[in-house]
């Protein structure tokens, strides 16, 4: 399968990595726009000695004159649904198949129906397949507890939750969610959609819609998660009483009633990370992953996990839920 | 969707009484071979008034006569995979889908792949979908560890563990696992292929064959679990000291490597039931269910949930983890 990567931040540089060591991928270039990329091979931009022949292009058209056409592109560069659409219309256009972490592109049709039909229709038009994916949102707070109800006769209401400890995530990650900002200051930010988790409201809808719930009203709250102890790491130094964290909660009614809570706890030293999910329904359901399901890692994999089942699903804007069970590739 | 019952044992009634709750389904009759029920009305034998103008029919070919031609038939009939291929075929060939809970067809190229390129070349050149699924096998010990191994970039072993309250079963699983006889006289049972839990190595074969594991070896073996005081259920009497279930093992090598194990015990008074299955890999993963997935009922819901997901995939004989995640339906 060739494979071309699509930003060349830290997540792509781990996508590729992680790609490089599958037998079934041929990675032929990467494309980003950091002048300072540009023209280097991915080999020294990876330190993995078999991608030296591979090259960094500025744009999609130049790598298509030079490598050639991929079958797949992971993307992995933007986290808003207008930017991620710029950005693969074109690739779709070309009939190439599209796995990206863009958060909102988990559920595009939840931010911008128009933009979500264009491209499905461009994938339809040129055989194209796109999916957005990763860990979260894209298994933990969505497909994993719409898998459970796979064996429900009934359901309720579905509850998630999820406690990171972000002291052992990446630096931007521990930047996002606030840490060393006054409170107020972050959830200023995230009101302002400058700060926070992205893609909870997509988790919810994905939920719903599996469960053929029409939506009444989403919410989302998102609240400063205080120190009560000085925290360094390498990335971050964080004062008794700063921000170290967010407390984010996702909520859908449908009619009169709370279908679905999305609880989502980051922040540095949280104590007892794990995800756990319960289904309200015959047969209720409590599941907990111990520790959690790791962050950076496990989106990179899950991208790059996603390919082959993408290939073998019908072109289009493709949902998670609607490809096969999620599998290591 | 026009839906026919293949089978109108315990787990066929309690399918139809499910699918009979669904807006989408319309149920149009039942074939089963016992003169008792042929003739008779759903209604009646199902308690459900909706269904009273559904008969049972002898046959496929005199439900077709009567009643028209289902889009999908629920099948739960055998556990073995020749006689379930032997039941479907005629179905495949007028074009109607299956799904269905024998063990066996969950992986049916593990006991007889000449059976299974058969009633796959049948569904693929009449337009058919046959679908094995359930709760054990076709979820718990199967389908959602494969589903967890999605974001894991290595995966070095998969290990599964089910403990099923036997008491709170239905009569017939309470008999299969040897409630009541000496436990030598059940594992004789066992080793004939006449008792047990059915399809284990299959969850087995399900899960190697997603993860790409070429199988060296897969063993499975069987202990009566025994009695330490008397119990009394409605359906079965067992004295201290007699079998009162099993404790069932599977394992598969890949190479010199053990990759995956299936540990089921299904007792009476079995204590802490649950599910829980760990990855060895990157990241590694502990899930547990607690109080696990109860079973007759989630295997009906498996199988009726299971039905708008097998129209949307391409004709053929499907494997759980081909067609889209679980769903509730």
């Amino acid at each position: 399968m060739k494979i071309a990567q699509f930003g060349l931040g830290p997540i792509g540089i781990e996508t590729l990595k992680l790609a490089a060591t599958k037998s079934w991928v041929n990675i032929i270039g990467g494309i980003d726009i950091d002048p300072a990329k540009i023209g280097k091979s991915l080999g020294e931009l990876t330190g993995v000695p078999a991608l030296a022949s591979a090259k960094v292009y500025p744009s999609l058209e130049t790598l298509l004159a030079a490598a050639g056409k991929p079958d797949v592109i992971f993307h992995t560069s933007v986290s808003k649904i207008k930017a991620a659409c710029d950005q693969i219309e074109p690739m779709a256009r070309h009939g190439i198949s599209v796995v990206s972490s863009c958060e909102e592109l988990l559920f595009p049709a939840l931010r911008d129906p128009a933009a979500a039909a264009q491209l499905d229709a461009t994938c339809k038009k040129h055989g194209a397949r796109v999916l957005g994916t990763g860990v979260n949102p894209g298994f933990v707070m969505d497909v994993l507890p719409v898998c459970l109800t796979g064996v429900c006769r009934s359901v309720k209401a579905i509850h998630v939750q999820r406690v990171v400890n972000a002291a052992t995530r990446r630096g931007p990650l521990q930047k996002k969610i606030g840490s060393g900002l006054e409170p107020a200051a972050f959830e200023k930010l995230f009101s302002e959609g400058k700060a926070g988790h992205a893609g909870l409201k997509e988790s919810a809808a994905l939920i719903a819609h599996c469960l053929g719930w029409k939506i009444s009203n989403i919410t989302e709250t998102c609240r400063a998660m205080v120190a009560d102890h000085d925290i360094t790491t390498p990335h971050v130094s964080v004062k008794k009483g700063q921000c170290c964290g967010l407390h984010q909660y996702g909520e859908v009614t449908v009619g009169q009633e709370v279908k679905i809570t999305l609880d989502l706890k980051m922040y540095l030293d949280a104590p007892n990370p794990h995800d756990s999910c319960q289904i309200e329904g015959e047969p209720a359901l409590s599941m907990t992953i111990s520790t959690g399901v790791a962050g950076d890692s496990a989106t990179v994999s899950a991208v790059v996990n996603a390919a082959p089942r993408i290939l073998k699903a019908p072109p289009g804007l493709l949902l998670m839920t609607d490809i096969g069970v999620p599998s290591f590739a």
